[in-house]
């Protein structure tokens, strides 16, 4: 049996996963991504190897088939395969760390419900995150299991980005801007040098842009502020989820529009951005097609793009300047136009698009003297893998703590 | 009796008012400031001239003197002033013009349903501005009275610039980037010619900070896009207003922090913003004075500056460029520190402070080459007095509109 590393992106009703080798090489080594579709209602298992190719394909005729079923049928299916492969480790991704995680944490009893008392920041989030580890731990006790966070990275942050203008007590109890979508961030600054050396030690904006999507401004590789505050909602417009929004509209929801907390919370994550601009899709690829002729379509598409300018401008400001701009995530690394369109509009800031370097993606689509736009993709899972081996490895090393 | 024009900037428990002389020459003359507080309660007036001299000081010993009697009382204080002024008008500051007036309009029957229908939008300001309306009207029927809009200004605004990305029912129903403090900023964009010639046509990025704050980018004198967007909470944090906010904290403090609507929307308009981080004060003069010692003090204005400079960033890149910052309002006139905060902190702008100038209010507070930033007096009442007039003129000369 081949021990390997199991890597958790566990949602509502789907779970992603990840198996890396946990050998001793320099980075943790995938051999498969997986995912379950349609949990609790009819699940659907796609498993593909590291070139792509398709694996395992499987539906299963069973409503009752939950995560704890998933999990177990994943750990069955990697034991079955090949010469057996058996989980030596997991690493979850968790969306929330809170003020006290600022890196990956091994999860046993006190750390597990630390996490929990979090739930109320990331109500929608979290929980999810979290069944996972509880279904492990009761199956495997003795599998060691690590939390890896979205907010971690941003936690080196200066504390007056990470302030809000609310009464001290409320800071202190946890409203703060702690920012998401860190293990992309953290990535990406890990791979900077390999584009351009310079950039690790520079001022670099990324915008890590799919159906989630934020900006992040890094200073010598660590971040200094983010679009997004204590919730998934704001910043920048999304798939289905609002952005920056007043306040005051909430207020307006409750009030005038007659519609209770969680009605208009939801109509906020799930029935506003893209989607509730357009009226006809939160996907990208899908608006794209219909631009030219639906002005819906248009006024989404160039919505988000002006508020990726706004905020690009705001993390400019944040940075005193700029070396570089990122693309990354799905929209970020495969939509062509919205590359070009955000770098037109951002040509005060000196860049200077090359249009045959970006309809092929690059990697860098600018040139001349300017700050240059590159495009990286996203990879949060080898974030986790790393991040998981760094912990149990020092906690094997010391094992006193 | 000689006929003069009133401007009215009514509050909960407030009355503001400057008489000005309805006469034919360029820009109507303003004559007399005068202010009533604590009505409904202990009524004090203070009166000044042009020239600042207190002309009236009284402490009305009347509880139920309100906002009817405090007109009256103006009314007939002007009767009786020297030779004798009559009302001829009245210009009302309200807070909110909704999507339809992008102008001042005389206010009939039919624009005050209008808007009263808008109160929602502002439900903590829109009323006190249309109580002495509907007092005035009731009272002297034949007196023309002209409504002059916050919001009206921004009305200019590219569409993109004032949508939010929420389901296309809510854009419809209201739910918009309106923006504020357009009476001031229309001001600014009127006198920028008389500092530099040039400005009247470029990119002019204008800071209104009092105890309200917000910022506007001004591109040949039109707004293009600011700071503050559905209600008065939005943008800059303030005295003692939030500024932007996770739209998810507002859920938060009614889940989980157990508060109310009204008591979670009071608490982020009446005890956040400086107030709010700091817990000593709303009022900048007080945080400066403690800043030195007092790391609460600190950390409030920084995070002030910080907001600043973050806005303006987001600013720049909707202009796609820089030709002057504008300082206006009670704290971007006056404090001194603050402008070269902000100016310090945006120096990737191109700014070069000059300190000496700054120190004494410019008009003009930086050298060289690079962008300009000037100290420009807020006068929002004389863009009343000039909306009035020239909305009553135009009737007059079109008397069948």
């Amino acid at each position: 049996m081949i021990p390997v590393l199991l890597v958790l992106n566990a949602g509502s009703s789907s779970l992603k996963f990840q198996v890396f080798e946990f050998g001793a090489a320099e980075d943790p080594r995938r051999v498969f991504r997986g995912l379950f579709e349609g949990l609790g209602n009819a699940p659907r298992l796609l498993i593909r190897d590291s070139a792509g190719t398709i694996v395992a394909e499987e539906t299963l005729e069973a409503p009752a088939f939950g995560h704890e079923a998933a999990l177990l049928h994943v750990a069955a299916w990697l034991r079955a395969h090949g010469q057996g492969l058996e989980l030596a480790a997991v690493g979850h991704r968790v969306v929330h760390g809170g003020r006290a995680y600022d890196r990956p944490v091994r999860v046993d009893a006190q750390v597990l419900e630390a996490l929990e008392r979090l739930v109320p920041l990331a109500p929608l989030h979290q929980p999810h995150n979290l069944a996972p580890v509880r279904i492990l731990r009761r199956r495997f006790p003795d599998l060691p299991q690590v939390a890896c966070f979205d907010t971690a990275f941003h936690r080196a942050q200066p504390e007056i980005a990470q302030l809000f203008a609310v009464p001290h007590a409320m800071t202190e109890r946890g409203v703060r801007r702690y920012g998401f979508h860190g293990l992309s961030y953290a990535h990406i600054a890990s791979v900077l040098a390999e584009y351009d050396p310079a950039l690790a030690s520079g001022r670099v904006v990324v915008a890590h842009l799919g159906n989630g999507a934020s900006l992040c401004a890094l200073e010598r590789g660590r971040s200094i502020a983010t679009t997004m505050g204590f919730s998934a909602l704001d910043g920048l417009p999304m798939g289905t989820r609002c952005g920056s929004l007043d306040a005051g509209v909430v207020f307006y929801m409750l009030r005038d529009m007659g519609l209770g907390p969680e009605e208009a919370e939801r109509m906020l994550y799930t029935q506003s951005g893209l989607l509730g601009v357009s009226g006809l899709s939160n996907d990208m690829r899908r608006l794209r097609s219909l631009a030219a002729t639906d002005p819906d379509a248009r006024r989404a598409i160039d919505l988000f793009v002006y508020r990726i300018g706004r905020e690009f401008g705001s993390l400019v400001a944040a940075l005193g300047g700029l070396d570089a701009l990122i693309f990354t995530g799905g929209i970020g690394e495969n939509d062509v136009a919205t590359r070009a369109e955000v770098l037109r509009g951002a040509a005060w800031a000196g860049f200077e698009l090359d249009e045959a370097a970006n309809a092929c993606g690059g990697p860098r689509v600018t040139r001349g003297r300017g700050p240059a736009a590159w495009v990286v993709p996203a990879d949060e899972e080898v974030m986790i893998a790393r991040g998981t081996r760094e912990v149990l490895g020092q906690v094997q090393r010391q094992p006193a703590l």
